[in-house]
Order: structure tokens, then sequence, then C-alpha cells
């Protein structure tokens, strides 16, 4: 049992319509595991970060129920930081700088005693470094990997070879047209599925999430939420409440799944409210199962 | 009793990326009243066409239970022309040409028989126009609206006095963001209930529509089609099933807008399938029914 998560934690500096940050908590990794730790604790983070990393955060991420064994300290490095700005309606930003430090030459290493995890979340780093990860552990029983632009650009072939171990991929929609060359987003995540993956998610921000398996397809809106504070991360949060739902419940049957998703945009919702990881700060079991139930009214409807 | 349509009448021009046509029946109105006429006949339509419209346009509308009694023939005009072409996804496309022709000076006129019709649908006109339509009506029981980005912009006032006399305003997200100088969707909805419409629809192509009261959020995807040929009309196919379903029920309660949700987007699925109005040539209340189901298991998931 347990989680396993590999991707980056950053220090990010926010500006959107609604305020900014500097220097917050970020990264794919740490979003993933903070919604994750909610459903299924401890949460394994194998990352790596500079000796400037800040210990009120290494203690945060403590607090939070993250196992912190996996993090690598690189003590002459820094910490991956990212800089960015949203547009006026939250759906387009730029990226204003990206300065990898210790996280350009992260080679992930599995403690012993993460081997025997059985979630693997693979947040958005190369994909050999995935496969590598995947690799290391003994019995998986669900490997999920999430999006990578970048990579489908610059790797293909190594991701091609990834995708081979995932049981899931996460892609947005823009993601899932570049992998595959194909406009239409259900014959896209269908092609996929070829490539290995049983189960392709695509997330589509504002509009929610679609589950495309050969014999489901699955929408699920996301929250229709009046204040919208900072956008990063709702991507990992959603991988993250997805995983920490499924570890939870250790079933990964097709219904199970469709839950595992609207857990994902409950958490996303969440995290959305607040700069940074603050929108996952103060939830309980009894939040988010009532949001949960929002999302259930949200698109209910009867025959008559 | 009965709906009334009014709104345009066109030849319409295509180009996608998987065929064309040429001066193929089309207009927010031929749209509409195809799609309402499956569930309420006759569909009493109120447009301008010019003395080039051919017949066979003509015959083919009467046929489908469409009344053309309030369809105005301007023998020396010319008819309203569109040519678009989309690009590859199909969420973006190019107008190539409008023309006008009598549609310039329409100026609708409702036949007496048509003025005691309960259900109004006014297509994309001039709010002005809009406005005088429902003032020609004894007692509508619902009047709704479809969008119009370009009166917005250019005539932002007169359609301010239109929105008073609506029931539910139909728009797509840029137009509910562009209406209201408001980024958040539901924001922006709920600013126009407080305009005079007591039910804000916002279309979002392939993401589905969205339906905002006081009280009630109502969130419906789009059909996941893996073959979408011609997304020409989908909106106003959306707002005719629509309108059609409340008739064929005559219920206007909140659960029973949710359905009519439900078969405005099961219309606008059969008619992208094929190229301008011929996807909604050959439905029978079956395939409509059959749909319409698909669309509940596309969102269905239980607590567990």
């Amino acid at each position: 049992m347990g989680i396993l998560v590999v991707g980056s934690v950053a220090l990010d500096s926010v500006e959107t319509p609604f305020g900014k940050v500097e220097e917050a908590l970020g990264g794919s990794a740490v979003y993933i595991a903070l919604a994750a730790a909610y459903f299924s604790a401890p949460v394994r983070l194998v990352a790596v970060v500079g000796g400037d990393f800040p210990r009120k955060e290494m203690k945060y991420l403590e607090k939070r129920n993250i196992d912190l064994d996996g993090l690598q300290v690189v003590e002459e490095g820094k910490t991956f930081r990212w800089g960015g700005r949203y547009h006026y309606d939250l759906n387009m930003r730029d990226t204003l700088y990206t300065e990898l430090g210790a996280f350009e030459k992260f080679d992930p290493v599995i403690p012993p005693a993460y081997k025997k995890s059985s979630y693997i979340c693979l947040g958005n780093i190369d994909p050999v470094l995935q496969k590598k990860v995947v690799q290391s552990i003994e019995r998986p029983r669900l490997v999920i990997g999430d999006s990578m632009n970048y990579w489908i650009r610059n790797k293909p072939n190594e991701l091609r070879e990834t995708l081979k171990v995932m049981d899931v991929i996460i892609l947005n929609d823009s993601e899932t047209r570049q992998l595959t060359d194909e406009p239409n987003l259900i014959k896209g995540a269908k092609r996929i599925i070829g490539m290995g993956p049983r189960v392709v998610i695509i997330k589509k921000g504002e509009h929610g999430a679609v589950l495309v398996t050969n014999d489901v397809i699955f929408s699920a809106p996301a929250y229709p939420l009046e204040n919208i504070q900072d956008p990063t991360g709702a991507g990992d949060v959603f991988a993250g409440g997805f995983i920490g739902w499924l570890a939870k419940t250790d079933d990964i049957s097709v219904e199970n799944l469709k839950r595992a998703v609207v857990y994902g945009n409950t958490m996303a919702s969440f995290s959305v409210e607040k700069f940074s990881v603050e929108g996952l700060d103060d939830l309980t079991p009894l939040k988010i199962q009532d949001r949960f139930r929002e999302f259930m009214k949200l698109t209910k409807f009867d025959e008559q």
C-alpha cells in the first residue's frame, strides 16, 4: 500500500488579477502529495531541492503527512523557481522565468522502504526518469502519469516507452492533440490507449475533465466557483485527489475511477480558491465530502 | 401554445477539415426551428429571404413542419449568404464573407395567427427587433433569446432594454464576459440575471453548457463525438432542442429546464455530425431518447 509521488518541488512567484505571491511553495510533487495526503497518508515524496529550500516549508510538508525520506537536498544547489503571470480570465498564463537549479540534474532515487508502494503518481518530469521510477517499484498496483507538453515535443520516443508502463495518463486537451496529431479529443484518447495506458484523463481546466477507456466515457465538469484566485497546480491537485481516493479505497474498478475523477475535481476546486498551496490548508474529510456531493447535484437530472 | 422562432434564413458555404458545402440551407431561425419541430410542431418561422431563395428549400422546411406564413419573401432582394472556414480542431472559424441581402432591412411582422404563441425563441438579430417581436405576442409563456456578440458591442443600450423582456438568455462564454466585463462566468451569469432574465445558459461548444439561475447551477457536458463534420448552427440547434422540449412538456420548472438543456445538447450532437442541416434530417423520437439517455450515463457516478 501507500502512495509514491515523484515530481518537482518549487518556489513559485505568481501574479493573477487578484493578487500575487513571491517564492511560495509549489511544484508538481508538492501539489499532488498535499492533495493525496487528505485521503491516504503518509505520502512518499521523491524530489529534489537546493540548500536554499526554507526549513519552514520542509516542516510544513512533514506536518501535512508528507514523508520526506525521498527528498534529496543538494546543499550547493538551488531550488527550482518558476515565475508566471495569469491573464484576465485565468485561462492563459505567461511564464516569466524558469530557473531549474538542482532540478536540472534530478535523478530520482527510491529509498528501499518506498519500493513496496502500490500507487505511483509521476509528475511532469523527463519520461526517462518516470520510467526509471516505475521500474524501481516492486509491484505497483496503479501507475498514473501526469501531463508533459514539453516532453511530447522534445522526447517523443522516450515518452512512448514510458507510456507503456503507465496505467492512467492525465493530459490536457492541447497535449492530447499534440501527442496524437488528432484534433478530435475522443479519437485522440483512444489512440493513446493504443500506446499503453488503459485509461486516459483529459483535463480541460475550467471545463472539468473527461475519463476515457476503451468502453467508457465519463465527463465531469469543474466546480462553478465564483472566486478563483490562482489556478497554479490545479492539474496536479486533480491528480493528487484522484490517486488519493483510489489508494484509500484500493479499488480500481471503472466505477471507482469515476468517483476518483470527481474527488480530483473536488480537490482542485479548493486549491484554486487561494494562492499557492493555501487552498489545501484547512480542509477536513467533511468539507471534501460536502463538495463531492455538490458535484453530484451539479450534473444530476432525471428523465421525468 | 406553439413555438415562434425569429431569426435568419441563410444560404451557407462552409468548409471544414472534413469537407465543404456550397449555398446550403442555414441561418439561426432554420436551425432553431428544425430542432424544435421534433418536439412540438408546427414551429412558426418569422424571417426574410430574397426572391432567389430556392423553392426546394421552402418545400423542405414545410415538409419538416415549419409554418412559413411568417416568412417574408422580398422578390427583388437576395437571401442572406454567409461563408466560413473552420480551423483544424473546429473550435475556431474565419468568416469569409457576409452578404446580408434582404436580411439587412428585415422588419419582422407577426401574422395574427402567431400572436397567441407561448414559446418565443429570438435568434441573433437586432435587439430592437427582438423586443418588437416580444411585444407583438399576446401572452408569451417563455421568451428565450439567443446569443449576440455583434450587438453587445454595437447596441449595448438597446440590448439592455431587450434583456428585460427575456426569461432565458443563451450566450457563449466570451459573450458572457463581454456583456458583463466579468472574467468569472458564474459571477457574469449572475450579473446578467440582475439585468432581466431569470435563467442564463452559457454555451461552451465542445465543453457543453451551464445553466445558471439565482439558486441553481447545472452543468451539462457536450456529447463526446468521434466524428464532427460541421459545427455550424450547433448553438441554434441547442436553443431549438431546449425550447422544443419545454413547449412539448409545457413545464418550465427548474428540473425540467435541466432536461431541456440536455435535449438541447442532444440535438446539437446530431447536428454537428453532418454538414448544414443534414444531421437533423432523419431523427426519430427513439433516436433522440436514446441519445438523451447516453447523456445520463456520461455524467453519472454514485457515492459508493
